[in-house]
């Protein structure tokens, strides 16, 4: 009898019961509605969670009618000539770091970790129905690694990845992208390695974190699913300590593209 | 007792104990592959394959000795200033629509369906240990369209993406795209649904192509595994007849991020 072993990803989704808030445990919740739907989580796996998800449970959850825009981002919102409330806009101003653009009603901007996406991940999807704003962490890969060591409290060797969805350069549509990472390497280096024909490959860097935060979102959706987080089992990873989602992120100024 | 149905996507890698050769029956050898293995493809299956194999099933293989660059080829390979091949640059400028960019060390074109990569996509990686290159096909969604025809007459009503590991503007670490699909839409177009709160989505187009090849990648990998292609399960999709693949490139002219 001839065994063949099989190379298999499992994406499980976790589905959460209740609206997340501010100051929950989000690591916790996760880690039990795992068990309670009856796939818990075990270690090596990796753990990516929405950042919408991160959002609540951090208070990056901003009410609209505290936020006053100022005349200029009112102007900002007028010269994006669309139905965008200029609040939003405000928001997306006072996250960035950098406009690095405004055309054809959209702003793009740069943010605080370097991540270049449009109105500065400000998002009113998924928050509370219009009336909430969400904004993104100043540093996701800080988050990551606290779930990290949340999760290791609770018993499992686990690496996170925060991720967002984004319009990227080049593409049409959205993808999932890995914008906090922790307890593992956000970029696999095979340079030096050798190929099926024992060729030795020269150029080679895999964004493994982005492709984990891509097949989660086949699981997770962006509308009414409820289901903020993944457990992605099956990739095998060398545990890191130091957070690094931000390698993803490439400087402009050596950016070979643009 | 409370019973809780799990989203879960299952990505399965297709191990080939053969090299794949010019005029293989690709998609016969996969499936047979897939049966051996003990994981049978299924109706609604999404088989992602990377196009190395495709490459050589179909032909896309030059032997770098028949290759001989003019001098224009020859002095493109000295400007990169890097220990290439004028052989490869030669291919590579000859496949390439146009030449987007050439600076540090890179050629940055577009291939005749319109994705800007580096090199056009020419590649020694797991050819034949360096003495032939691969070649993008011109028309991947015609290739993935002949692939799902061909699974349907062996009996399976499956989705078809050719993917192909590609750098990208803004980050670092090349992530598998589609360059190819057939069988599926391969943007999924989520405007007018409503989130978790009941907020119609304004804008939201995902790229689930693209996330499914980037899934495919974590067991594909992209050295030594002899597994050149992946089931995907779990997937909705609805079912469609004209390829989408090229719906996945955005035009330089209507870019936001350039």
């Amino acid at each position: 009898m001839v065994v063949i072993l099989v190379k298999e990803v499992r994406v499980i989704g976790i589905k959460l019961e209740k609206f997340i808030s501010e100051n929950d445990d989000l690591p916790l919740l996760l880690f039990e509605a795992a068990v309670k739907q009856g796939t818990p989580m075990m270690d090596n796996d990796i753990i990516a969670i929405t950042h919408t998800a991160v959002a609540k449970a951090e208070g990056l959850k901003i009410p609209l009618s505290q936020v006053n825009p100022t005349h200029k981002e009112k102007a900002i919102a007028l010269l994006l000539r669309r139905e965008y409330d200029p609040r939003v806009i405000a928001l997306a101003v006072r996250e960035a770091r950098e406009i690095v653009r405004i055309d054809r009603g959209h702003l793009i901007t740069s943010t605080y970790f370097g991540h270049v996406t449009a109105n500065t991940g400000v998002d009113l999807s998924n928050v509370d129905g219009g009336n909430s704003a969400i904004i993104l962490p100043r540093d996701p890969d800080e988050i990551a690694e606290k779930y990290r060591m949340r999760f290791k409290e609770l018993g499992v060797t686990v690496a996170v990845i925060i991720m967002d969805s984004s319009g990227r350069p080049l593409r049409r549509g959205e993808v999932n992208i890995a914008i906090g990472v922790a307890g593992m390497s956000s970029i696999k280096d095979l340079r030096g390695k050798r190929d099926l024909y024992g060729r030795i490959l020269k150029v080679k860097k895999i964004a493994v974190a982005d492709e984990i935060a891509a097949s989660a979102e086949l699981v997770t959706g962006s509308c009414s699913e409820g289901i903020p987080a993944a457990i992605i089992r099956g990739v095998s990873f060398d545990p890191i300590d130091t957070p690094t989602g931000s390698l993803l992120v490439r400087d402009p100024q050596e950016d070979l593209f643009l």
